[in-house]
């Protein structure tokens, strides 16, 4: 199965998210059992010169799908990430059914949405047939904002989309958290996740959420979410360094 | 008292070991209370330029040392090292008084050494002038072979070298080792640590183990090492990436 | 007789076309004797990074125009481009009279465009002054999509225009075609490529076409083009490589 | 007193203004005792990692804010730069009060604005916590086209904009001139000035003007600016060495 | 059978030389069936930062193995080589027994060689195993001088060593020509060649021949070669666009 | 005249010395009517990449020759600087004349030298054949060492050597001076400098004085040497941009 017919058929996967310019991490991660690594192009520290060498180096072990936050809805930048081999797209920002709509058709050729040609790298991948591509590639729209949630419904019935990916940090603000875990939102919050679960479910779409631990992938993954992303090489290195330091001086 | 005089000090310090080319993890790791951070320039995935970057970044948080392992004991490694600014050369392969001599030599400016003049960055961090630049970079030769055990004493004894550094995974294959930690040669391995804290004290030395953890660094640091690496972000990543999927996955 | 002069003289030219990061084969081909060479911004694995040292490659032979195809008909991209020093720029999915306006604006300081003035290397190469650079910077129209083609004599009225380009596979894939070169399409991708040399000739523009080899190239000069690219470096090296291997194993 | 504390208190700032990529010198000149250095995301030579790059190397000063006058006002771009670090932005071509609200609201999270959370540098900087950053973040908004002219006061009523900031060159050929420094509009030009001034003084907004030498600078604060950048690195270098080679031929 | 027994069975190889930083072409190239992609890290236009790229983009195919020409005998550059994952290397101007040593030593751990152990990339290829990497490394010697003849049989004799790897320019400048292919020296070319192949072949070593194309190459392995190098990129894509230009004009 | 011809001829050349990573520079500066511009491959902030980028720029002007000091007196490190198409090199503490006869060695193919022959760049600017090579480049040897002076007339009696290039800034500490410029010895200093005047004259070979200032090179040039070189980029951007910040102040 491919990894477009698992997110398809809401299997439950679990990602790694990138945020550094380190294809031998990205190479290293990828060979232990993640379902696919995600570069984050949005806000990671990571150009397009880095997508390309951290899919490459993905693809060496061929065992997970590499994926990239691109960094806005932007068919351009779509794809460019596509081009470079990756399986699908996370598109941030996705705040009305005309965005989503625009990120879904910019991850297909024609006749299914407005892609063009030139799948320099991509074609040893994906192969250079059009239809195969269309068929492969997997678009996500990240719901964070409060315009997102208003127009819900709206972005869930976009043809082409495969899923709805939440960003807990901005969805938190986006219902009026002062930071990211705010726990004054705590309950604004669960009711938007649990209507972005019901929406995707009812539109047969993938519900991917984004983590910051295990643990936390864990819980989400019961809570009904297909899709768990753990979140970061920057913060879980600078965590274990911490450890090892505590542990060094204790 | 400035990291030259801690080590000379024989003061008990902490590192932290980076193998990829990636600044924005030295900034974050150097920022967490390491007394220096060191990029390992000889087997690590980074070369001249991604040290200028790194050692950048960790001055920028203005908390840690910036060192550098050079890829060998060549004045002209030890050269661009120290002229982006790192604070110390750790030096492999150091196998004979000679060696030695020339690592230390071409850490300072004549008349104390051979280092030659243009620092074109390190003049910023450490002050133009020779003299304090002699005083405060620190040499490190690294014992990891079987002829460097057997040339001990002379190395000792090498006017300028502030400290000797035990790369364990090599020293284990110097003395007869199949593999890094094989237990069959421990007790030769543990001989040669003991004769190397020996001479080291005896010299008045810093002495110096390179660890994969934190409480790897503790158990060495009490059996009188001064200073403990604990290495490296690739291996720390993938162990912290390994457990949050085993978490995820439970 | 300057390059743009060239190509709005409607004289026959020859351009090759680069799609990854590689100065020095940009330098190679610059010195063969092709009119332009063009680097590929869209599709092509090269960042702006990439286009300052192959246009300066480019510029280093002195004997071909340098080009960038831009990623979109977006005035920020084609302001980097020109910035560079290229001599003109050939933009993406321009599918409205609208989009070609922007495109050609975006080329010429005012009052003939909205440029911004910041020529931090191409003063050197075209001169600072801006009705120089106005009148020396080529801008070709890609005309690849169902919708270009239906807007097409707005799109050739569009003043500043130099001329049009046709992309053949996003065309194909816009006249219905299932993948690049479908045969089932062939007499609307025909009729297409009609019209478009009759509209460019009607407005006194060049007309170029994207060609994989010389042989296509002539065929398309014959036909009515003015001008050809022959694409790509990726492509025919890997054909190069083909018939070694061959060669090497009969 | 902070950096933004000081321009909304429209203190005398001056700064410099970097176009190439070149950490080493963006430190050396932050060490001068400028209030900020800005680099020039549009029209210079310098990308994304660039951006990462020099910002690193300001910090590790830790004397002079970094900003960057990013590509587009886009909020892509503006949420790119102030993840790297940058104290501010400086936004080109703006044109309407609809492109400054996108400006400044881009610069800010929720509820001020539409930021997007993932400050994987600047929480080491500005401190993680949105309303930190929202506090400390400058926006300039740069005025430089006929069209920003007719639209000041609107652009001015902008909510969360801090500042203007004047581009002598194109607002050259915005108001009819044929290169930089055209004497034919130089009383157009001056009138345009005042009235820049007068707005933003109007609108307790700070008043920014690029110069090219420490000369103009100190004329333009006289008459009013509060903020000055000196220009550039790549023009001043050019200038020392072309007198440095008459002064050796002398 | 692993491409090491390969060719330690002297079996027919053909491999492809890259002297450009360019790894979709690596990769492009690994997918064609070449038996090897050998980077020329001497007079190529890469470094260590090239290398780590290509060689994981030729992992990414999997089909081919990723040697690496070393820039000089010294076993801090064959360390780097094999660090990012080579199979082998290329030493060139191996010109004494001594040299040879050296090189084949580098290539392995003890207590077969003086390799240092820190396998960063290569223990994800080739197995963390000392022995494992002492088993599947090539060490191939150029004998491309005068001296490299004059010490042929003891260099044949060195332990360790895989094959012998003429390079034909070098080796005519040696023998006395003018310049590479010199016609005047071609009984001395042709009598040292076949002193190489018959000393090869009395060790049992793999010889190899660098050529210029794939006819270059079946003539080579005809009269005896194991081994023959098509090269390069750089050279075979200016041939093929030249033909093209030829071919647009005609 | 070639610039070898200019520097055997004794003529009298000034030249520009960089230290960053900066081939936009690098192309201004040699658009300015230096006879030369050179690289700084041992202290400056650039690698071999920076070396290939900035020669390109260099050459893309054609009025300046591009010279890189390379990092030691390594062969290696002076093919790598004459492949990217230098015309010569500044080779770092010649200490004896077995140093001296390697550097000269290195830069001449056989059978005037051991260069190795792989010119993928350097034959498009200085052409292919060996010979042409051989006498196209410059070698200039640093004399900057104690032991330098004593071995003087032995390092000038090299043939193949092209010039005497003295560093200011390490011979003043190998005449015990305890900084550059230290006016305690400058007598000796003095001494040193006459003494190589004398002896490059004697045999014939231009004499070069590294300077800080064009007044400086006026000053030497008038005191008998040949080649002069204006340092540097870094420290004239320093110093430009701290008289800009006080004349704004003012």
């Amino acid at each position: 199965m491919t990894f477009a017919e698992r997110v398809r058929g809401r299997e439950k996967l679990v990602g790694y998210w990138i945020v550094t310019d380190n294809a031998p991490a990205a190479e290293r991660i990828a060979g232990i059992g993640y379902d696919y690594v995600a570069l984050d192009g949005q806000h990671g520290l990571l150009d397009t010169r880095a997508w390309l060498a951290a899919i490459t180096a993905i693809d060496a072990v061929g065992a997970s799908a590499g994926l990239i936050r691109v960094p806005a809805a932007d068919p351009m930048w779509i794809g460019k990430a596509l081009d470079t081999g990756a399986r699908g797209v996370i598109v941030p920002l996705v705040n009305t059914a005309e965005e989503a709509s625009i990120a879904a058709r910019a991850c297909r050729y024609p006749p299914d949405g407005i892609r063009s040609f030139g799948p320099f790298r991509s074609s040893l991948r994906i192969g250079p047939e059009p239809a195969d591509a269309n068929r492969e590639i997997v678009c996500l729209a990240m719901i964070e904002t409060a315009e997102s949630l208003r127009n819900l419904d709206e972005i869930c019935a976009t043809p082409g989309l495969d899923g709805l990916y939440v960003g807990p940090a901005d969805l938190t603000l986006g219902v009026g958290g002062r930071f990211p875990g705010d726990p004054a939102v705590r309950p604004a919050f669960d009711e938007a996740v649990d209507r972005i679960l019901v929406a995707a479910e009812k539109n047969g779409l993938a519900c991917a959420m984004h983590c910051q631990s295990g643990e936390d992938a864990a819980r989400w993954l019961e809570r009904g979410f297909t899709i768990t992303t753990i979140s970061n090489d920057l913060a879980h290195l600078e965590q274990a360094a911490t450890a090892h330091l505590k542990a060094a001086h204790s």
